[in-house]
C-alpha cells in the first residue's frame, strides 16, 4: 500500500515557459526510458520479486522514488506551458514576422504555437501526458520483470544509463536556470541509480545465486559449447578482430575467445513443409484442386463438404 | 549492401508438428527481445556509429548474424505448423473429447486447433509472422541506438540477457530432440553474446571513450553531487539497507554510498499556474465568464471575437 | 513523493492455482479499464489539477490508493500461476486426453498449458505484466487529464462503471473462495469510487465552477444553438422517438429536445481543391505534366529543377 | 445496412489555408475523442445492443450521424491543406526570415512547411488521415462497448464532454470565419449529445433496469459493503474531507460517506510462492542447481532430460 | 451525410453457438485485412478524392456497403457467443475432461471456456469488438488514401485478395451452414471487388490519368533510368534468373529486364560526421571533455555555462 | 544466412544539412511504405514460401537488397543532422528572430530547433530510428506474407507503387543536389520493383498456379455466384455507373458486371440471442435479479453461490 507527501522530492520553477521544451522534456516522462518506464519496471519487478528480501525492497524503495519523479515532471511541465501561446490574434498570424520586426506580435510566439506539442492545448489543458516528446504513448512493453534478477538489473543498468543521457542532452538542450537546476538533481539521481544497479549485479553475483550466463542456473553441457565463445566475421574486412571479444578468456571466464574470419553456414537449405490445400497457399506444383485457373475439377473436393 | 546464400547458419527441424509450440516459439521472433530486436537493434547501432571503426564493424557483423537467425526461427516455425489441424472434421468437433476415448477423432487435435495462435491458419498460412507470442507486432520502440556505445552496449548485454532467459524457458517447455537441439545452438550464440558485450564494455572503459556514470563526458560538477550517491528509503522496513548498495565506496569509485532511513521531500508544494481561460480547464475560483452556470456574462468577451 | 508501506491493502490468496484465470484477471491490471488506468488517470488530473485545492489532494488520495490495486492483483496473479503446467513430461503430450482417463498425466494440464498467457512463462516466469487479459500492453492513450474537472470526474464515472461491471464479471467467472472474497473487496471499492466520481460531479456543479454543457465556460450564444437540442433520426423506423431524449426540457435546462424524423443534409456537396501538382495526386483532368502515360512534355517543367 | 447521400450535413469552408491548424484539427477525427471514437462505439454499442429497440435504434442514429462528422472534418482538412507550402524554392530555403524582412519569400511558408504533418505532404497527398493531431493513429482500443448500458451511456457523456471540450479548444485556436462557423454547429451537437446521454441515463435509470452501482444486478450483499463507502485519504494533509464526498448519505442512497483519515492496510505482506525451477528465476535461496555460479551438479537433473 | 435501414445485406444465423470461431472470425472485422479497413479505406479515399466524379460516388458506394459487412460479422459473432460457457460451475472444473467420460461437464465447455478470447467474456459481453482475432485492436495505420487512384487502387486489389483469402480460410474452418451461407456470400463480393479494382485500374489507365511507373506524372529522365530495369540477384544461385522479370521488354514498355547476377555496391563506406559533442555521443577518439573517464578538465567548457 | 559487405549501394551525401528535412525521410525507413516495410514483407514471404524456387530466391533477393536500402537513407539521415541546431544559445532563443535580422543568431537554427523530430537529438543522438515522418514506430502489422502468392504479389506491387510515390514526393520537397541525386537512384529501383512485381504476376498467372479470383485454388460454385459480379449503388447519384466496373465481361472472364442502382437489404434485423444474465448486461425487460434497482431478491441466486 502506498502513501502520498504534498511536497515534491525536489522542484525549482523554470524562470520562463517555453512550450516547444515542454513537449521535448515528455521524453522523461512518457519515453522508452523515462520515468514512467523505470517507475512501473522497479514496482513490477518488487511485486514479482521471489528472490532475498533485500531485493524485493530495495526494488520498492527505488521504484516507489521514481513515481516522486513523474511528478516533479509533470510539474516542471505544467511550468513550462504557462501563457503558451495557444490562441492567435485577430490580425497577427498571417504576417507574423515580417510584423514583428515593425513592432508587433512576437514571432517567437508563432514559432512556439506551430511547433509545441498540441495535444498539450487541446487535450491535456497545458498539463503533462503519459507520452514521449514526440506525442507516443508510454506502453506496457517498454518494462521487463522476468523473475530472473540478474537479467533484470541489466536491464535497470541500461534504463539508467539511458535515461541519463536523455537528462543530459535535455540539459544541454536548456539555458532555463530553473530547469537546469532541477535537472541536475535528477542526473544525479541517475548517478546513484547507475551504481545501485552495477552494485546490485555485484551484490548477486557475489551471493551465488546468478552469474553469467544468465540464467545460469541452465546446464551449460546442455548448449553446443563449441559455439559458446565464437565471433562470426559476417561482414568483409577484419576491423572487428581488434576487440577484447575476439581472443583471450571469456569474461565469463568458462572459455577462449575464437575469431572466425570466414564463416560458413552449418545447416541445410530450408525445406518448408507443403501445407494443407485447405489453406489455399501457392503450392509447388499444380493440382486438380480449384477453379477456373488451373482447369481442375472441383467434384471430389465438394463431396466431403456440406 | 547486404547478401545472402540459401544455407541455414545452424538447423534441426522438430521431430513432430505442434501448433502451439509454435505459437510460443514466436516470442523468440518478433517479442521484446527476441532476433527481430537484437537485428534491428545492431543494425542501427552499426549504421549510427561514429565511435572507432572497430566497433562499428563488430556491431554490423553481429547485426548481419541475427538475420539468419531469424530465418531458423521462421524455418522452425513452418516445420511445427505442418498438419496443424485448422480445419474441423463433419461430425467431430462438438463431441471431441467423449468421441476421442471411443476411438474417433484426436482429442489434442482439438484443444490444439483451439489454442494455437488464429493468425498462424488465417494471416499466414501456416508461417511465421513478425510478431510475439500474444500476437502482437514486433515495433520499433524495442530498440535503442543512441549514438553513446556505452549505454548500447549495456542495453545489448540486457537483451542478450532476457533473449537467453527466454530460450532456455523455451527449451525446458519441448521435449522435441529437434527443437531442443536447435535451440541448444541458439542459448550458446547468446553465451557468446552475453560476453561479448561485457568485453566491449571492458574494451570500451579500458579505452578511457567512456565509463560509469554515463554519459561520461557530462561534468560531474554540474549535477547535485550531494545526493549522487545516496539511497533513499522510500518504504517502511530497512532491509534494503543490508546490500552492497547501501554502504561502501560507490561502484564508479567517484563516491560513497549513503543510506538515507526516512528520506523527507526537498521541494515545495507544486503551484501550477492558472492556464489561459480561452483553454476551459476548471480554475481555482469562479470567474465572472461563461454561460448559465456562472451566471456571468459573455459580453464584454464577445467583443474581441469576429 | 511517495511512500510505501509492505502490507498490502486487503488479500486473500486464491486457493488453488488456476493459470487460465491468471491470464483473464489481468485485465484488471492492465486492461483499458484496469487499475493502471485509473491510477495513471487520478495522478495525472491531480498532478495537472489548477481547480481547488480540495479536489487536488482528493485525486492524489484516490490514485494512491489504486497504485496498492495494481500490488493487489499482481500478488493475486503470482499466487494463481503458482505450479502453473508450464514443461511437459516425456511421454505425456500427444496422447494427454486419453492417457488421463487411464490414469496418467492429469487432462486439465494439457488444457491450461495450451492456453494460459505464454508470456507469463517465457517473460515474465510466473509474474504479472502490464497487460491486459489478450495481452496487450496498458498504454498512455487510455487516460485523460484534460484540465476540465467536469469532463474528467464524467471520465472517472465511467472508469469505475467498466471496471467494476469487468470485476463482478471476473467474479462470476471464478469458484475459488479466496479470488472472490479478494474480488468482493475491491468491488465494493469500486462501489465507493462510482458515489465518489458522481459526489464530485454533484460538488462541482453546486460550486458553479462548472456545468452541462461541458465547458460551460465557453459562451452558448457562440454555438448554433438551433440545433443543440435535436435528435436527428439516420435510421429507417422511429423506436428512437420513444425516450427522454426525444421531446421535453433538455437536462441542462436550456432549451427544448425535438425529434427531427426525417434529416436532411445542410451543407453542399464538398469540393475538395485541387492539390499541389508536384504532390502527384490524381486530377480531374488530365494535364501536359508526366512521361508516357499522359504523352505530355516535361520540358518546361525541368526549367524550374536544378 | 447504410446508404450516404452526396451533400454534407453541415459545412463552411475556410476563408484561408493553414496546415498547421490541419495538423491540429486532426484531433476531432482521429483523436481519443474524435468523431471516429464517438461513430465506432455508438455503433458497436447498437448493433451489440440486447437491450430494448429504442436505445438500440437511438445509438444506430446517433452512430450514423456521426460518420458524417468525419466526412465534414475530412472535406475541411482538404481544404485547410490547400496551396499548403510543401515544396521549397531554390533559394528560399536557408534565409528566408531575413529574406522576408526585405521582400522574398513569406516567412510564414517557412515555419508552416517546417511545422505541418509531414504526414499530410508524402502519405495523404494533402488529405485527412485516420490519425489524431500528433500523428498517432486511431485504434480500436479508443471504445467501448460492453452491453451494460449504464456504463456505456456514462462513457458516452464523456466522450462527448471531452470532445466538446477539444471542440471549443480548437475554435478558440482559430480566427477563420469558415472553420469557426462549421466549429459552432459540430458544438451545438455535442451540446446536444451531451444532453442526450444525461437523458439516456435518466430514461434507463428509471425503467429500473440499471441504477448505481453499476451493474445494478449484482447482490450488494456479495461485496464488503463494509467499504462501500469510505473515502481513504492516502496523502497528508485533509482536503479532501471537505468534498460532498466525505460525508453524508452516498449519492446510490444505499449507504453513508465515511472518512477515513488514516488509512491502515488490512492485507498480509505478500508471500508470492516460488516458481517451477525450469523457469530459472531467482530464488530465494542458492540450490544445487546449474553451473558454475553456484558450484552445483546437473548430473541429477539431466537424468530426467533426453 | 448517411443513412441506415435496420435489415443487414445479408445473413443466415449459425446453428450452433461456437465461442473459439467467435474469436477467429474476428480477424474478418478488426484485422490487418477486415472490413474495417476496407470501409475506412474507400471511405477515406472517396472523402480525398479529387479525382473524376465517377471515382469518387464509386469509392463512396463501396466503403458504404463495407461498413454494412462490419454489421453482418458483429451480429455472427453475437450469435456465436451464444450460450459460450463463461462461467464453471462449483465441481467441475478440476477434473472436467475425466468427468466428461463419466457423464458429467462437457469437456468442450472447459476447453471452450479456456480458449475462446477473454474480452468477449470480460470486456464487450459477448459482442464484438474492433479487434482481430488475437485481440489487437484495429488502427488507422491499416488504410491508405495518398491522393493518388491507381497507387490506391492497387491496395485496394491487394487488401480485397488477402481479405478474400482469409474469408475462404475461416469458411474451411468451418462446419456450420450457417455460417458458410453467410462467407459464401461475403466471398461472391470479395469476387466483385477484385473484379471491381482491376477494372478500376483498366479504366483509369486507359483514361490516360495514371499508367505505371506509378506516379506516371514524375518525369522519367529524372530518375536513374540504367537502374530501372536491373534484376539484382543478392543471393547465391540463380533461381531468381528464370521467370519473366529477368529477361525480355518491362512491362510498362518503357525498358528490358536485365539480370545483374553478381551485383557490387556502387556507393562508397559510410561516413557519418561526427555529431556534437554536447549530445555526448561516443565520438572516434578521445576529447579532453568530461569527468574522471576521460582525465580532461571541463573548466573551459562550463565558463560557456550559466 | 547473410553477408554485409562496408560500401553502399548506392549514395551522394548532401550539400547541406536539414534536420526538418531528416525528419521527414524518417518516412522512406519506418513509415508503412517504407524500406524496413518492403525488407521485412520480402525476407517473411521468401522464408514463408512454399511455391516454386525461383519465387522463393527472387524474394530472398529482393528482400536482402532491401537491407541495404535502410541502410543508404540512415546514412542520409546521419548527413542530414550534421550540425543540427539542437542547443540554444545563452541570450538568443528568445529574440531570435528579431536578433536576426540584427546581425545575431540565425532565425533558421530557430525554426529547425523547434520543428525537428526530438527524438533525433534526445535518443538518438542524430542518428535514424525505426519510425515514420511523425515519430510513430514502425511495426508488424505493415506487413503481410500469406503463403498465396498472388494476393502477396499484389500486394508488393501495391508498396511499390505508395513508396515510389512517397520518394517522389520527398524529391519535389528537397532542393539539396545530393538528396535528389541519392533519391533519384531509388525511385529507378522502385521503378524495377514495380515492373518486377507485374511481372510476377503474369508469371504467375501463366504458369496456372493461381488466378483471379484470389485464392482461386477455392471453388467458384461454393461462393454465391449471382453477387460475384454486381456493383451496388449505396450512394445517391449514379456518376459510378459510368466505369469499367458497371458493364461488360467481368475481369477475371468468368462472369458479367451488372450495376445495381437502387440495391435493398437481402437480410432480415439482427436479433443478437439475450446473454447469460452472469455477464451483466442490460436485458431487453427487467428480471428479478439484482439489488435496491429493480427491486428484486437476489436470495434464490445465492444458494447456488458459495
Amino acid at each position: 500500500m502506498f502513501y502520498h507527501t504534498k511536497k515534491l522530492q525536489y522542484f525549482k520553477p523554470p524562470e520562463k515557459p517555453d512550450a516547444v521544451y515542454a513537449m521535448k522534456i515528455q521524453e522523461l516522462i512518457g519515453g522508452t526510458f523515462g520515468e514512467m518506464t523505470v517507475m512501473m519496471q522497479y514496482l513490477f519487478q518488487g511485486w514479482n520479486c521471489r528472490g532475498p528480501a533485500k531485493y524485493r525492497d530495495m526494488l520498492l524503495d527505488v521504484g516507489t522514488e521514481e513515481i516522486g519523479h513523474v511528478e516533479m515532471l509533470a510539474t516542471m511541465i505544467a511550468h513550462l506551458l504557462d501563457k503558451a501561446p495557444v490562441t492567435v490574434q485577430e490580425e497577427g498570424a498571417r504576417d507574423a514576422v515580417v510584423g514583428a520586426v515593425m513592432g508587433g506580435t512576437n514571432p517567437r510566439d508563432v514559432i512556439m504555437n506551430a511547433a509545441m506539442n498540441p495535444q498539450h492545448a487541446i487535450v491535456s489543458g497545458l498539463g503533462a501526458t503519459p507520452s514521449d516528446s514526440v506525442g507516443y504513448p508510454w506502453n506496457g512493453r517498454f518494462i521487463v520483470a522476468s523473475g530472473n534478477l540478474l537479467a533484470d538489473f541489466r536491464s535497470n543498468l541500461h534504463a539508467e544509463s539511458q535515461g541519463r543521457l536523455q537528462a543530459v542532452r535535455l540539459y544541454e538542450m536548456s539555458n532555463d536556470p530553473g530547469v537546469k537546476d532541477t535537472l541536475s538533481f535528477m542526473i544525479a539521481r541517475d548517478t546513484m541509480h547507475q551504481n545501485l544497479w552495477l552494485a546490485t549485479i555485484e551484490d548477486l553475483e557475489s551471493s551465488g545465486l546468478e552469474t553469467t550466463p544468465v540464467p545460469s542456473s541452465f546446464p551449460l553441457e546442455l548448449e553446443k559449447r563449441e559455439f559458446a565463445y565464437q565471433f562470426w566475421n559476417h561482414s568483409e574486412g577484419t576491423e572487428s578482430s581488434e576487440g577484447r571479444w575476439a581472443k583471450g578468456k571469456s569474461i565469463d571466464g568458462k572459455g577462449e575467445f575464437q575469431y572466425v574470419a570466414n564463416p560458413q553456414p552449418l545447416g541445410p537449405e530450408p525445406q518448408p513443409p507443403q501445407p494443407d490445400p485447405k489453406l489455399h497457399g501457392t503450392p509447388k506444383t499444380q493440382t486438380t484442386q480449384g477453379n477456373g485457373a488451373s482447369g481442375g475439377s472441383a467434384v471430389d473436393r465438394t463431396v466431403i463438404r456440406s
